[in-house]
C-alpha cells in the first residue's frame, strides 16, 4: 500500500506589537500556502502559542475569511513581546518537530529577528534543519535592509492626521503643545509628523528625534523663539529622545522605568509628555502648555497606506516561498519604484538574520536639519510617494477677512 | 441729504475649546447675516479679541470661503477659556457699543453661557440694550435644555473608533488597557465608548462615569473579574471620576491640580491614566497594564457626524435670527426627529441664559447599569440614530479556524 505523501507544513507566528497591515501578511502567507499546496498553522499570541501547542489550522480558510483577515487592523493571531531563553528555543524546536513543521515564519521587527536566531540555533542543536524565516513588520521603520517596514507607512498617516488636527486646536487656543510619538531608537515616525505642515506658521514647528542628542536648554530656547514668532508652538518628540550621555529624557529625575523582555525601557506611560510640559511651564512661564502621547491607535487603525498593504502582503507571500525552498533568513522590503503610469513596484529579498537581528537603522543625518530640531525637505520628498496621503491645504480664515478699524485703542 | 441707513451689526466670538463643527456655526451665522442683509464681525481668540478690538469683517465672505470655513475642524476664529470680570464685562460692552453692534453671538458651553450673563448685565449697566445670544456648542454633551450639543456627536465617533482600534490591539497583547476620555462632569462621552463593542468579549468591558461614585476596591475587583473571564480587559473612564466625597480620582494623592479661569481643575495631564495603571499593577499584579488619554483629536478631527454638522449650522442660523429680533438667551438644540424616509429634523429654541449658565446635564441613571460599571442598552439605543456611525462587526480569526490537536501536552 502506498503511503500518502503529506503536504509540507509551515507554522506562522507574530512577535512584538501589531500594525494595521500585519494580519495582511498572515493572510497573504495563507493564500500562498493554499496556492502552493502546503499546510499552514498559526500559533496564538506569540511564542507562548508554540510552547503550548496552541495552533489554529489556517490551511482551509475560505477566501471570504482571508479577505476579512487581510483587513484586520490588529494582530489577528495575537502577539507578544516574549523573548525565548535557549531552553525555550529547544522546546519550541521540539514542538515544531513533533508537528512535522518544515518551516517557521515569524513576523516582527529587529527584536523578533533576534528571537528567530535563538530558535534557529536551538533547532540546529536538536538536529532539525527546518527553514526559519523572519518576515519584516514594525511601525518603527528602523530595521536595516528595508526601504521601509510594513506598518510604518500606515503609522505615518495616523501621526500626520493627529498632528494636523491637534495643530488646528493648538492654534485656536494659542498655547504650546508637545506630542510624543513612537520610535524608541529612530526618528522616522517623529519626523514624519512634518507631513502635517503645509505653511510655516503651522505645526509641527519643532521636531526632536533620537538621532540627535537632546539638550533641555536648546529645547527651551527653540520653543521660546517659535512661540514668540507665531503666538503658539507645536512640538513633536520621539519617545526615545536622550541626552548626550544616552540617558533617556523620559528617565531623567524619574524612577527607573520598567523593562520589557528585550531590556527595552517601557516608554508608554513614562511621563515624558508631562516632564516636557513642566519644563516649558517652569522654564518659560508660558501659561497654556499641554502634552499628548499618541497611543496604540498609531499601530492599529483603519487608514492603511496602499503601498504598506502591498508590502505586507508581499512579505507574507515571499516568506512562504522561501520557507518552502528550505531557506533561512529575513524577508525584507528591499526597494520601491514608482511607475510613470501611477502604479508602483516593490522588491523583496532574503537576507541573513544577522543583518537585521537587534540592528537599528537610524535616519541619515541629511534627513534632519542642521539645528537638529526639524526634518529636511529631503526627508519629506522621500516620504511623499510612499505614504500617499495628501492632507488638504490648511485653511486660515484670517487670510480671507478684512480687519476692522480700531475705534478705541491705538 | 438723506443719511444712509447703516445695516445692523452682529459680533460673533467663540468660548471654550473648539469642536469639529464649531466653525460651521460661524459659517452658518455669516451666511444668515448675508441673507438677511446685516453685517457680521468675528472677534479673534475669544473675549480678548473684543477687548483689543481685534475684529475681522465676515460680512462679505465669498461662498467658496464660507464652504471652507464650514469644513474647518477647529475653531477658525480662535478661542479662549478666559472668564471676564465685571470690569471686563463693562469694557466689552463699551467696545461693542462703540462699533455700533446690535448683538453679540457667543458660541460655547455652560461656562460660556455664564460669561455672556456677565457681559449682558454689564451692558445693561451702561444703558445698552443690545441682544446677547449664547449659541450652544461643546463636545461634552452636558448642557441642559439640549438633546445633544453640537460637537458631541462627532466626538463620539472619534472615541468609538479609537476605542475599537485600541481594543483590537489590547486583545492581541492580552493586557489591561485604561482609556481616559473627556467629560469633566458627565459621562456622556465615556459612556459612548460602548459603541465600539459588538461582542461581549470585546472592549470596553468596563466604563466609569462621574455620575456614579468611584471606589478603587470595586474598580479592582471589576477589572480582575473581566481579566479572568476574557484574558484581557479594556476600561474606559471619564476624566472627571471622583470618590464619594467628590474628590477627583485624578487629584487623590497628587499635588493639587492647576485651575482654569472657571475654577475647573485642569484635567489634561493630570496623570489619572497612570494613577489607575499603577493601581491595577500593584493591586492585581497583572504584568501588562497600559493607559491612554485621548487628546484634543476628540474635539478636532474630520469625521463629522452629519446630524452634528446640521445642528451646528442650525444654531448659527438661529443665533443670527434671534439677535436681529433683539432677543437675549441661549440657542439650544431642543429635539431631534428621524423621518421614516431616512432624513431627520432638528428643533431649536431660545431659552433664558439662567437655564444653561453653569448648569450641567448629567446622564440619567437609567443609562448607566446597576453596578455602575457600564452603560445600558437604553443609552446605546439613544445614541445610535444620532451618531450615525456603524463600526464593522469585529472579526475574530479564532472563530473561523480549526484548532490543531496537541501532541506533546495534555
Amino acid at each position: 500500500m502506498l503511503k500518502k505523501i503529506k503536504a509540507k507544513l509551515l507554522v506562522t507566528v507574530f512577535g512584538g506589537a501589531g500594525t494595521p497591515v500585519l494580519s495582511a501578511s498572515a493572510g497573504a502567507a495563507t493564500e500562498t500556502a493554499q496556492r502552493l499546496g502546503c499546510r499552514i498553522y498559526g500559533a496564538w499570541h506569540g511564542l507562548q502559542g508554540i510552547l503550548n501547542e496552541d495552533f489554529g489550522d489556517l490551511t482551509a480558510l475560505d477566501p471570504s475569511i482571508l479577505e476579512k483577515l487581510m483587513r484586520t487592523t490588529y494582530a489577528a493571531l495575537g502577539t507578544a513581546r516574549d523573548k525565548p531563553t535557549d531552553e525555550d528555543g529547544v522546546k519550541i524546536a521540539r514542538v515544531l518537530q513533533a508537528h512535522g513543521a518544515d518551516g517557521l515564519i515569524y513576523f516582527g521587527g529587529n527584536d523578533t529577528a533576534e528571537k528567530i536566531n535563538i530558535i534557529s540555533k536551538a533547532a540546529a542543536s536538536i538536529g532539525s534543519s527546518m527553514s526559519m524565516i523572519h518576515g519584516i513588520k514594525t511601525v518603527d521603520w528602523d530595521v536595516p535592509e528595508n526601504i521601509f517596514t510594513p506598518g510604518s507607512l500606515s503609522a505615518v498617516r495616523y501621526i500626520a492626521k493627529e498632528v494636523r488636527w491637534n495643530s488646528g486646536d493648538n492654534w485656536s487656543m494659542q498655547g504650546v503643545l508637545i506630542i510624543v510619538v513612537m520610535g524608541r531608537n529612530a526618528g522616522w515616525l517623529a519626523g514624519s509628523a512634518a507631513r502635517a505642515r503645509r505653511r510655516p506658521d503651522q505645526g509641527p514647528h519643532l521636531i526632536y528625534c533620537p538621532e540627535v542628542d537632546f539638550y533641555e536648554s536648546r529645547f527651551l530656547s527653540d520653543v521660546k523663539a517659535m512661540y514668540e514668532r507665531y503666538g503658539h508652538c507645536l512640538v513633536v518628540v520621539s519617545e526615545g529622545i536622550h541626552d548626550k550621555d544616552g540617558t533617556l529624557i523620559a528617565e531623567k529625575d524619574a524612577a527607573a522605568l520598567a523593562r520589557d523582555a528585550h531590556n527595552n525601557a517601557v516608554l508608554s506611560g513614562s511621563g515624558l509628555d508631562q516632564r516636557l510640559c513642566s519644563l516649558v511651564q517652569s522654564g518659560l512661564g508660558i501659561k497654556r502648555v499641554r502634552a499628548l502621547t499618541l497611543g496604540a491607535g498609531t499601530r492599529s487603525h483603519d487608514d492603511v497606506a496602499p503601498i504598506d498593504l502591498a508590502a505586507a502582503r508581499g512579505v507574507g507571500q515571499k516568506a512562504v516561498e522561501y520557507a518552502l525552498a528550505g531557506r533561512t533568513g529575513s524577508v525584507v522590503v528591499k526597494d520601491f519604484h514608482s511607475n510613470p503610469s501611477g502604479g508602483f513596484r516593490l522588491e523583496y529579498d532574503l537576507v541573513p538574520l544577522e543583518l537585521v537581528a537587534d540592528k537599528t537603522k537610524v535616519m541619515p543625518r541629511r534627513y534632519i536639519n542642521e539645528a537638529g530640531n526639524h526634518v529636511t525637505d529631503a526627508y519629506l520628498e522621500f516620504l511623499r510617494p510612499l505614504v500617499g496621503l495628501e492632507l488638504p491645504e490648511d485653511f486660515q480664515l484670517r487670510d480671507h477677512v478684512k480687519p476692522v478699524r480700531k475705534l478705541l485703542t491705538n
